[in-house]
């Protein structure tokens, strides 16, 4: 008698424009995780203590590597996200320019924190930065390269000198395990110690990570559901978890704006359909002055804008699980699901908004919650104050437009200032969707936006995630670390005696 | 028919040196926590909007006012606490000290992390950080000044920029009433917005803190469970607690330092009796180089301390309950508890070393975890390295000290070296107890010293844990925070392009 062959737990690889397997990927065994933990573990020491010079160069090399494999890479995140060419192309080219930027951020050294203090009596006290250990991180399903195995959350990882295992993302198991050994072998080639980087696969091996005394920190990009879950884990061991999750990021459009009523209309479209509606930072409401037509011109827009498959059988499904959802509460819908309409390849949906009046907009209502995918709503208010009340019961937000009149525009100026009480990224006049890599930019929010509204997943202050001060009292100079010598080897701005000296 | 008079819910105030009540302070009615709470949440934009220069002008005089009643303050607080009279002057006056240094820390303007980027296509992205809003402070039984009403974590907030809602600590009820009265109008007086401080009394109340929508962070001092249940407690809300809790605090020291072993034995008693034991900073447990003397030493010096009060009955019975639980374990007991031997005044005890043998120094044992008040564990080892291999199996810990025996003393720097993954602060040669208010202290620590290894809830560090950045895009001039405006009119460090650039 034979049994039945059983398959081994794998993550199986899908095509989104037809719904059809690709392939799979075998999950790791929890003995393969745990080694590699504990080499992870072992080079932490080494990455610590070598100057961000050093790691830049790493950094360096694996961005050189994936950009001269780009054309397979990207083959690869086509076939298993149904994104196009270009955005895909665009994104892998962000992700190596971006994981340089962290490195440089590494190297100006103010995330080091580096202080001396000459105390009474003669003693010194220094505090500076150290990595924390090992980061696990946890990429998202949207971004196969910007927030996957060795984008933002683990380029800047890596700068602040942390050892990274990343978990493949089930919706592009191919991908990640191709990406991840290209970029090991790169660090590992341009001497990054055995450890330095890592790449795990399954459900299971993900747990491992997070509940692993090796693992010091957690960076995720996802579903509130997922992060919530990944957050609460973290805490019975006391480590940070850095969720990036889903937000409704509102878009307030004041009277003034009207007369820009089609460019707008078209902008809105364009934001809350790019990558089929899959952007963390997607519009997920728009409010609009009335008797503008504006609800018109941007059905108008949509109608225009081609079915796109969504990335997963499974956010398809809730896909339209929430436009079920958000329906009951519509006055109308203004385009049709075509998976309705007629059978479509894949996981193809339509764009459409909803509308909804101001009412509605009351704290716990599902119109609150992000609805992943090409969806938005459209809220036309009559009079601006009851718009701008609005916009404080809303959730926390990523991010928040506001679109205006020109510089005169009181109604814009006080929009701008409630919003950024409530989310991490006020845009005037532009979409919330673009987030550039930049010393200033601030890609998080209060919760539940992120789970730690004190930090950003891009930007120069992504790296701050990945290390805690400590002080040294009294240290003989042999026991200071190389950053606090006073020759300033790193060339370090620092503070001394509460002065902050930049290096010249 | 009479009905029998129930006493009004209130903390008692109690005699530490007697154990007699003294008096009692009602506990804050839900509806005086919500007025409070309303209050403070008014007065979060004013406070926000002003610059910090203005706030060090309020903070001093609060200031001012509590150095005016020092002598009533310090009466207050010793009935109530029964630490010595210049003991509580000196942490009187550095309360004070330190509430100047936070003003100073947020004029100064690091905190704020203002920074603007160019972005291609012209626009412009800054960002910076904001306060975050109410914080709510539960102070320490053991520190009524420098933890307390008017300590580092409310002074660090309010100059930060945000109200702060003071809990009342059971253990000094009347003292922190009448100092918390002295702080307000002195705060008022001095122009701050009603709001932008207040006190409420009683357990309920300080839940009612917790689960406000109002109120944006926590901080906290004082024992594990609390802090534990408090941070699970923010966790709901996804608001942070900030709590910086119990440990060990463990003191190395080497071979080479053992000629200095009688002014070490000294020391090390001097330090852990300090306050009757009751420092977060205690040095909890000594490993010293066997045969030298050094337990002898040190038992000498611990006989020849007077008993002291401890601060509460509570605190008394957990220090009768830990000495039962460390002594299982110990090999020899050095001095008795003189509450056993005859009745003693009070809440007092007699300061005691448990003798202790380096492989019961295992992970999940009862001696790596604090037991509050004038106890310690010595340790005597025979081989450095399996000491040091020792430390790396004890709990993170808010401090250590490494004893050495001078510049050449390998064993030294390697004991440092590890301490620094392990503890927030490593003091050489000298005690952890003294904790100065200074730009480069850190005091935290990996869990469970806190909840937060990044914060530090003592030093320049200390704002950081009550602000968020958020970004702005493509704003106009008006729409920028003062802060960010050419003329840079709080004067601030700015980082422009990347480039840090110090207010000159």
């Amino acid at each position: 008698m034979t049994l039945p062959a059983v398959e081994p737990a794998h993550d199986a690889s899908f095509d989104p424009a037809s719904g059809e397997r690709t392939g799979a990927v075998a999950h790791s065994t929890g003995a393969e995780v745990g080694h590699i933990l504990d080499s992870a573990n072992r080079a932490a020491p080494a990455l610590a203590a070598l100057s961000p010079a050093i790691r830049q160069a790493w950094i360096a090399a694996a961005a050189d590597a994936v950009l001269a494999v780009a054309d397979e890479l990207v083959g690869l995140a086509r076939a298993e996200t149904g994104l196009g060419v270009a955005r895909l192309e665009g994104e892998l080219n962000r992700m190596a320019a971006s994981a340089r930027f962290y490195a440089g951020v590494a190297c100006e050294g103010s995330y080091l924190g580096a202080s001396r203090d000459d105390l009474d009596g003669g003693s010194t006290l220094v505090r500076w930065n150290i990595p924390v250990g090992v980061v696990a991180v946890f990429g998202a399903s949207n971004f196969p390269f910007g927030f996957g195995i060795f984008g933002h959350d683990v380029a800047s990882a890596l700068a602040a000198g942390c050892p990274v295992v990343v978990k493949a993302h089930p919706a592009h198991p191919r991908l990640s395990v191709r990406l991840g050994q290209i970029v090991r072998d790169a660090l590992l080639n341009a001497g990054a110690p055995e450890g330095t980087f890592d790449v795990v696969v399954g459900f299971d091996s993900g747990l491992q990570l997070v509940d692993s005394p090796v693992v010091r920190a957690v960076a995720f990009t996802g579903s509130q559901q997922a992060g919530l879950a990944l957050v609460e884990r973290g805490a019975r061991r006391g480590i940070p978890v850095f969720a990036e999750m889903g937000t409704v990021n509102p878009v307030f459009v004041t009277p003034a704006a009207a007369a820009d009523r089609d460019s707008i209309a078209q902008g809105f479209v364009d934001s809350f359909t790019l990558g089929a509606g899959q952007f963390c930072t997607k519009p997920g409401l728009i409010l609009v002055p009335a008797g503008h037509g504006f609800a018109a011109s941007i059905a108008e827009a949509v109608s225009r804008v081609p079915a796109a498959p969504l990335l997963t059988a499974g956010i398809a499904a809730a896909f339209a699980r929430g436009i079920g959802e958000l329906n009951p509460h519509a006055a109308a819908a203004s385009a049709p699901v075509k998976t309705e309409a007629h059978p479509v390849a894949g996981y193809e949906v339509s764009p459409r908004t909803i509308a909804v009046d101001l009412a509605q907009l009351t704290p716990g209502s599902r119109l609150l919650e992000e609805c992943f995918g090409p969806v938005a709503l459209v809220v036309e208010y009559d009079d601006p104050a009851a718009a701008l009340a609005a916009l404080d019961r809303l959730q926390p937000s990523l991010a928040a437009s506001v679109f205006t009149g020109g510089d005169a525009d009181t109604d814009a100026d006080l929009a701008v200032a409630q919003l950024t009480r409530r989310v991490g990224r006020v845009a005037v006049n532009t979409w919330p969707t673009g987030v550039a890599t930049s010393w200033s930019q601030q890609h998080g929010g209060p919760w539940p936006a992120t789970s730690r509204p004190e930090a950003t997943s891009v930007g120069g202050g992504g790296l701050a995630r990945f290390v805690r001060p400590v002080s040294l009292q009294n240290a003989t100079s042999i026991q200071l670390p190389l950053m606090l010598q006073p020759q300033n080897p790193w060339k370090l701005p620092r503070r001394l005696n509460g002065r902050l000296v930049p290096f010249e």
